[in-house]
């Protein structure tokens, strides 16, 4: 099933996805190009990997690590498929990155990579912007280049866990403007999904809602004002966002 | 006004403190040791700062940074004033944090260090663990380090803004089983408060009470099970925990 969060008519709905159909809790049916997507979740805690792909790794000449580089992203950097993300002027080198999103389902401690889909509630897509130019060190990245407003594109659902056969065989395509740039599969990932669940609950409690972007492969470039980006991950989901300037965001023209 | 908020007889209350009274938001008094005392807020996203005293740069033989070096700290790591943290057994070095934390109060984009008081709620006391073996890297430290739960105390309470005559010119201290281990003062901050809410706020979008942890001094020791420590910033309150081992905490003795 995929579960999706909407604004329509005034109010917040929790949602199904049908096709092109988005029915409301509450029986309702609208059409998908009339509600407002927000993204599937809200998190508690939103957890990110830098580098989590080998050849991504190579791709920024840096070595794989040997632990998960794993960060913290703040509420406020998370909007809904089909909304624009701006590119600010400051911003040089601004690429996207296609990831496998895990929405934990269950509290989780001490989990072992044996057991740690029954933890998962379900998948989605997400679509982690980074601004390059103020990347200063890849050991962790800096807000500045990863937490900015409105730059971590989330959805358009969640699918539910036991609707994705094999969550680490899933190809990942990124498509500027309906061109192909970004194509790998979560197979590559340098620690899995698993893994990821059992060091992360090593050391702290996971709870239901939380969320990990696994990292993305190689085939980053740059976007522009114009681009429509996006981002798939097979079985799960493809999720639109739009790239504009200052100007048109804060519509100053 | 010191404003609180606890657990009591069954339910949270919003509270204010006078002495060792507390002062619920329906005017029932209680002693302040019949209170469960939780983290006087719950923020949207919790900015901590590393390496912002020039002194504590030094002691880690670290230099200090051109820009602040601000990571985020997830919701769960967070406890109140009288728990006790967790020292587990596979910590080596684990040392406190005193530090001056600020709650933003309005919503504050592009602001100017002239006038980022304005945009301030008032001030609380963290203690913000760190578990030192598990640093790999002084330019971002990682979760293991830094983000366990119940590993970043605050608290007692939030002190007005208008109540703190001058925010960088505030006593810092530590004292573990009542001696003082640790004296500074927030003069001392590479960045200080101001320079930190236009940093944070030139690229994104700070809500009410989220969360700036300015950085802590020198002065820092390893602690053991059966420590109390106190962290206490001048004017603003003296934060107690206690050191517990994995035995106690789980209590599985």
């Amino acid at each position: 099933m995929k579960r999706a969060r909407v604004a329509y008519n005034g109010a917040i709905h929790d949602a199904q996805v049908e096709g092109d159909t988005v029915i409301l809790a509450d029986g309702r049916r609208v059409a998908e190009d009339k509600v407002v997507w927000l993204p599937p979740v809200s998190p508690g805690t939103s957890f990110a990997l830098a580098i989590n792909y080998a050849d991504h790794a190579k791709e920024l000449a840096f070595k794989a690590p040997e632990k998960p580089l794993a960060f913290i992203k703040g509420p406020g950097t998370f909007i809904g498929h089909r909304a624009v993300t701006r590119k600010p002027a400051e911003a040089g080198f601004m690429h996207y990155e296609c990831e496998l999103a895990v929405v934990i389902g269950r509290t989780a401690r001490d989990v072992k990579a044996a057991d740690a889909y029954d933890f998962v509630a379900g998948y989605t897509v997400a679509n982690d912007y980074a601004i390059r130019n103020f990347l200063e060190n890849y050991y962790r990245p800096n807000l500045r280049t990863k937490n900015r407003d409105g730059c971590t594109v989330l959805g358009p659902w969640m699918v539910d866990r036991d609707d994705v056969a094999d969550p680490m065989n899933l190809d990942i395509s990124t498509y500027v403007n309906g061109a192909k740039v970004q194509s790998g599969n979560t197979r590559d990932m340098v620690f899995g999904v698993p893994a990821l669940i059992e060091y992360l609950s090593s050391f702290m409690t996971l709870s239901p809602g939380d969320l990990i972007l696994t990292g993305t492969p190689d085939g980053i470039v740059d976007v522009k004002p114009g681009d429509e980006v996006v981002t798939e991950v097979e079985g799960v989901g493809r999720l639109t966002n739009f790239i504009v300037d200052d100007e048109t965001y804060f519509q100053r023209s």
